[in-house]
């Protein structure tokens, strides 16, 4: 199914695990920094992990970011109208984004991150140079009728994110944020957290951006059909993907699979992101070493495919409006973190006695 | 108690409460940008808050943003041993803090915040240009065997940290950050939490720098002992800041009041920053609507601190450091809460469409 010699495949071969004797060696360094031991909490943990990720101690500033939002529309919208949201605030939403106007745009300049936004797989382009046009197809089909897309447009949406991935590395970003938007993107999502962690449908489904009971109720049941139609299992990630999944979660999860290939952070917010994690995990277990959790969400399925990552999320803002506004916002206290262990005096260094 | 026309009752004549209407009207700006309604949850309330701190909307920048510190020694520590660590420590990290070394300087730069450190009322002065000779006496007395410091004291102490916010505002600062530093300084918080709030001693006093059991047992005794030799209560709050407080605490006080009386927000974190918060309320009640709760520390006394001056906390990362670290971490997650006023577009001005 993953083409030998795929740009897929070479990343997935690529990934190792993150550096376990770097952590070891941030936890050890966190003791000689002029603080009473463990006091700065989830910064040192946060810290160590960075330097896991690196491979270094003191960590490498996770500096600049690049916010990488990736827009797609959804069969399951057209046919069962899990969201209330026209279709077309997709691409109206995608151009906000890419102009600025969004909350993800100003969170971004707001946390000094840049944000590219990349069409792959609205059903019409947006007219802006500013948005990406790396369409693959114009929208998926009703996954409770057969199959999303292909197997072939599933790993075209993955070699996207992919493609972002190693362009933002060339570029000299050295942290990646996972940002997306798609009306009725939250359907595919939960039917891949289920289908990823083995929660039951009615327990990792939500309300999205403001679906009413009986719009949740036909969610639900659209979800449970899409995974029985297309017989989606962890054990075939990129079929499961294919089956119940979506364009923007297919690039989301390349994205990560590409910043684990490069040893870059990568802050997952959202039910979107966290199911593309999922996706990634289930290619290349080792990836999701270089996820950072960024918020705990409102949605459900949040806290589920969080605790399967095993991902302690730093913040809990109640946010629900996704387009990796939450990773965006926590992108400070993560350079915060870094900067604790390249930049803080010791006990020595500054001349201060320790407890007697 | 409080002399008519002193800087003190100047400045605490000057405080208003915070504007409702300008509140109210970021509340129905809110719904006009692009994104569901109530989507960004606490980034809301916290836009919300600074539109009815400043009586603007959309509200100023929080920025750019003052570190205050404010340093002191305590008498109780020297009598009682309530801590684990050396006095000199109070001073050797005031000149840490100083001189860049501390993680409340390396998360301030991080952050973008300047920081600026005053010897309020350290043992022993510190040699440094950059800490600011502020001193109101070396230290206070040990307060199981009569008042901390005096009346007059008190209310220099509080006058230090209003002429720190009063400089601050006239240098253009716009958003407040409590700091300090004083070994010991756990105590006399514990003490004033207790007095302000009527919680019983022993719910309020933790660990601080690393008590063990035993100086936690004799903390709670010292405390206890010295609420009821100084007869402190809240309806006399300078009598009780003098009683059983510090001078750290007076000036952080001062801040508060200082920061209120221009309209600015008052960032707060730490078992210290709220104990000094709550003497402010005690001397201006309208002065909490200034303040924003930063972090929710581990430090028992922190919580109900916090929940009596209504305040809900950004973010939780288990930090026990003080100095105001969590504070800072928390300021770019406030200034992303007012960009997002300022900055988004609306439905109307970036053409997306409702939903149906």
């Amino acid at each position: 199914m993953i083409e030998p010699d795929s740009l897929l495949a070479r990343t997935l071969a690529a990934i190792v695990p993150v550096d376990e004797d770097a952590r070891a060696a941030a936890e050890a360094r966190q003791l000689t920094l002029t603080k009473p031991p463990g006091s700065l909490g989830r910064l040192e943990t946060l810290g160590n992990q960075l330097s896991a990720i690196s491979g270094q101690c003191p960590p490498p500033a996770p500096a600049p970011a690049l916010v990488g939002v990736f827009a797609g529309d959804h069969g399951v919208q057209a046919g069962q109208r899990v969201s209330p949201w026209p279709q077309d605030v997709s691409r109206q939403m995608a151009a906000n984004i890419a102009l600025g106007g969004a909350a993800v745009s100003v969170l971004a300049r707001n946390s000094g991150a840049d944000v590219r936004v990349f069409d792959v797989g609205l059903l019409a382009p947006v007219d802006l140079d500013a948005v990406r046009d790396v369409n693959v197809r114009r929208g998926t089909d009703d996954f409770t009728e057969g199959p999303a897309m292909s197997i072939a447009d599933a790993v075209a949406g993955l070699e996207v994110g992919i493609r972002a991935a190693d362009e933002a590395y060339a570029q000299g970003y050295r942290c990646l944020v996972m940002g997306e938007v798609g009306i009725g993107n939250t359907t595919p999502a939960a039917a891949l957290i289920s289908v990823f962690t083995g929660a039951d449908v009615a327990t990792v489904t939500g309300r999205g951006a403001g679906a009413d009971d009986e719009t949740l109720a036909r969610k639900i049941g659209a979800i449970r059909k899409g995974i029985e139609v297309n017989a989606a299992t962890p054990e075939r990630p990129v079929a499961a993907l294919a089956g119940v999944g979506g364009l923007e979660h297919a690039a989301m999860a390349g994205y990560v699979l590409g910043g684990a290939a490069h040893r870059l952070p990568v802050i997952v917010d959202g039910v979107i992101a966290c199911s593309a994690a999922l996706v990634a995990d289930g290619l290349a277990p080792a990836a999701s070493g270089y996820l950072i959790g960024g918020h705990n969400g409102v949605e459900a399925g949040i806290a589920v495919a969080l605790r399967h990552l095993r991902l302690d999320p730093v913040v809990a803002l109640d946010l629900r409006l996704g387009e990796g506004s939450g990773a965006v916002t926590v992108l400070p206290i993560v350079r915060g973190a870094a900067a604790i262990l390249s930049e803080m005096a010791t006990f020595d260094s500054a001349g201060v006695s320790g407890r007697e």
